[in-house]
């Protein structure tokens, strides 16, 4: 803390202070969130000079640092490019930092459980030949990952906004970064009034974009894991397995959902070619998994795509990745404990491993804080607001699984709506990572044990 | 099965026949269903003398057996006497069966595992003298106990019809014993077209009816143990402690919450007096809890009001009685889980008894099922008919928690709709039930173990 001079001993503080990681967590999305309120709150933040209302302020940079993309008001015309620029850092802070921090308590669960297969397979691979992966290297790899990311993606935006948009070469390459940044974190915000329901017909854009969003959204662990094991998929993890296969298959069954469901609207996609319609459809599903971007109108989307969206917002997608939501593999270990517990069977096995019963615990516990976090918050907006269950449903869903869609509704809701929605945005980013997080990291040994006792259940 | 002259051997094959229990409650409950359609398709079945269509037959048949209430037709106008009595016939079956059915689950369940905090304590307190509770005693319990509660009910109910209401004797008797058994098995089958909105400021039909509701939702084990146990607190089980307590406390959050929503809402309570809101809001609450009758209109309600129902709705109230839902215990088991987690406890204490690992993941399992039941089946309903989110969120929760509160949408539902509806209250009526008891009597041992593997969650 006070001196760089030993930065081996600098990390191994850090990751003390880790094994009581959720105050330090907490304590530095808090303090980023502040200091981006204060520095949007300056007169020269907003493009008309003039300075911003604090809640206007509180909410953009909580929606910024929490990836979210909920907006109050229109970034690419409200702010200034100082303003857009503050945006962007807390963006990048915001993901990197849960990234890291995800990472590094996912190395710190895998030793203090003694665990042989760990959850950061690259840590594993160099563990098992005598090298430990250190909460620093950790950081680094995820710094250097995600750059090398945004900048490939950026690239190829770049080139896209000079030759088929022609914009003047700083804007194209203002444009490129800022959406890149904000797609590799899932963050959703855009500089474009209509998120980017211009390029909805545009492949290179829609898929360019979506496949930034779903490499951040798979998260570190297993990107690591796939760029070491790419040929050898039977030695990937268990945790890479899951989420790789069911990143795919929530990608196609939610692609087919929302392109069957809005087919006909011809205020969304109805109007567009089959390929178009195919388009639209899948960029709306990538997004649902907590990116945020929309190439059609949210909210002229029928009620059953709504509902459908807010169950693939609520999924969200990979642990320790920019997404948020409750993750894929909590997604996926409820299906394998549902369907133990419906055979019968007394251990849950899933692809040949057996899940300990802590992890099961841990992911029934972080979806049902989940609902109920979902459930009152819908509850206390439904009733202090005059809007209708399914935009009420969607706009909290959309902010406690940090995905930044809206039916636009966000600006008109009543001041006290607007801070719930702040404080869920918080909660939803911070929540399920804490909650997983906590149980692995407990420190608290009971010195006698009750009894057991049974009730009956269902 | 074939002769009567041995009734204990008759009652442990039956018992036999239970451990592997769940296909042959599936099976008694399609046979009550498919018979009482079929008795409700004869023309002396409707007031019209005309036969009725296969659909409404099913529907109210499964409604009546899954003790819901949801109908298709008004049960005092378009049914005949001999309709209604078939009706009254499926209701008391119905709830017979579901409550004798859990409760010998129960006393299996606690032999099976051996513990010794049975889960009926009156058969726990006998077998610690050595005398056991038997299947036969349950059963007989069951229908001593229902009996005698239903009388007194309708004892009330019958001299209140006949001196405030001036109804003829026999009128008074029959509608006495029909809302009695309809309360007690939290049916919410009524002769009224208006449920019981006419009795709303009526304190004595109210109450009574309430107090029927909330003893047959706390479930047979917890009623024997109160009788038992009335004086001695301290002595209660942890799940009739559990029940006792969450129940009195849902009740008083619900009251509280609907009352509050509804005080200014002229089209439901806004016109009652202050004690008159207060009872209204208080028997909405109680019917909340899976009973179904309506004092005050539910289509006029506010969203919240909706949503906050649909929350109670979805708990229910106690295990092995007649309510629906997923159970108080599960809900509380649930937080007591949540909070262990959060704390970062290993164990789960509740009230100085640890809760088995495999109570737990029950517990969240039948919450889960039950979640993901109702979100697929509203989405099902919202992409096939016209009707929205709030509205048809409400009728899922009212099937699934075999409620039987509608804001009056389940005539006008699409065919496929209502066989829905169908098949939703046959699985919210059986799910949890059988959800929560095929892990306590499973029977697949596994050869061999799978090694453990840790994924990331959340
Ligand atoms: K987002
Ligand atoms: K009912």
């Amino acid at each position: 803390m006070a001196s760089m001079e030993a930065p081996v001993g600098a990390w191994s503080r850090v990751a003390q202070a880790l094994s009581h990681p959720i105050r330090v967590v907490v304590a530095s999305f808090l303090a980023a969130i502040l200091g981006g309120t204060a520095l949007l709150m300056i007169p020269l933040a907003a493009a008309s000079g003039e300075s911003t209302d604090p809640v206007t302020a509180l909410f953009t940079a909580t929606s910024a640092v929490c990836v979210t993309g909920l907006v109050l008001v229109d970034t690419g015309t409200y702010w200034s490019g100082f303003g857009q620029g503050v945006i962007l850092v807390l963006i990048q802070m915001g993901g990197l930092g849960i990234m890291t921090l995800a990472s590094v308590l996912a190395v710190l669960i895998g030793r203090r459980i003694g665990v042989r297969a760990s959850l950061l397979s690259g840590a594993e691979a160099r563990r098992g030949s005598g090298v430990a992966m250190n909460a620093r290297e950790v950081v680094v790899g995820v710094v250097r990952t995600s750059l090398l990311f945004e900048a490939a993606v950026a690239l190829i935006l770049i080139v896209r906004f000079l030759i088929t948009y022609d914009e003047a070469p700083g804007r194209a390459l203002y444009l490129g970064v800022f959406h890149a940044v904000s797609a590799f974190n899932n963050a959703g915000f855009g500089l474009y009034a209509d998120s980017l329901e211009r390029f909805a017909l545009d492949p290179v854009i829609s898929l360019t974009i979506a496949g930034a969003i779903i490499c951040g959204g798979l998260g570190f662990p297993v990107l690591w894991e796939l760029r070491r094991l790419w040929r050898r998929p039977r030695e990937w993890s268990l945790h890479t397995r899951m989420t790789v296969a069911a990143t795919a298959a929530l990608l196609g069954v939610s692609t087919v959902v929302i392109t069957f469901a809005e087919w006909g609207n011809d205020a969304t996609m109805g109007t567009f070619s089959g390929p178009g319609k195919l388009l639209a459809g899948f960029f709306h599903a990538v997004n649902t998994r907590t990116a945020g971007f929309n190439s059609v109108p949210i909210g002229e989307m029928r009620s059953e795509s709504l509902l459908a969206s807010d169950v693939f917002m609520f999924i969200g997608a990979g642990s320790a990745g920019t997404a948020g939501g409750i993750k894929v593999t909590t997604f996926v270990l409820m299906g394998y404990i549902m369907w133990a517990e419906l055979r019968g069977e007394r251990q849950v096995i899933a692809s040949r491993r057996t899940v300990p019963a802590d992890v099961q615990r841990q992911a029934l516990t972080v979806a049902f804080f989940g609902v109920t976090a979902i459930a009152v918050s819908t509850w206390l907006l439904l009733s202090t607001s005059a809007f209708s269950l399914d935009v009420v449903l969607f706009e909290v869903v959309s902010a406690f699984g940090t995905v930044g869609l809206s039916t636009g509704i966000t600006a008109s809701l009543p001041t006290h709506g607007q801070l719930l929605l702040t404080v869920l945005m918080f909660v939803g980013r911070l929540g399920p990572l804490t909650v997983g997080a906590s149980l692995a990291l407990r420190t608290r040994p009971r010195r006698f044990e009750f009894p057991e006792e049974r009730t009956i259940v269902g």
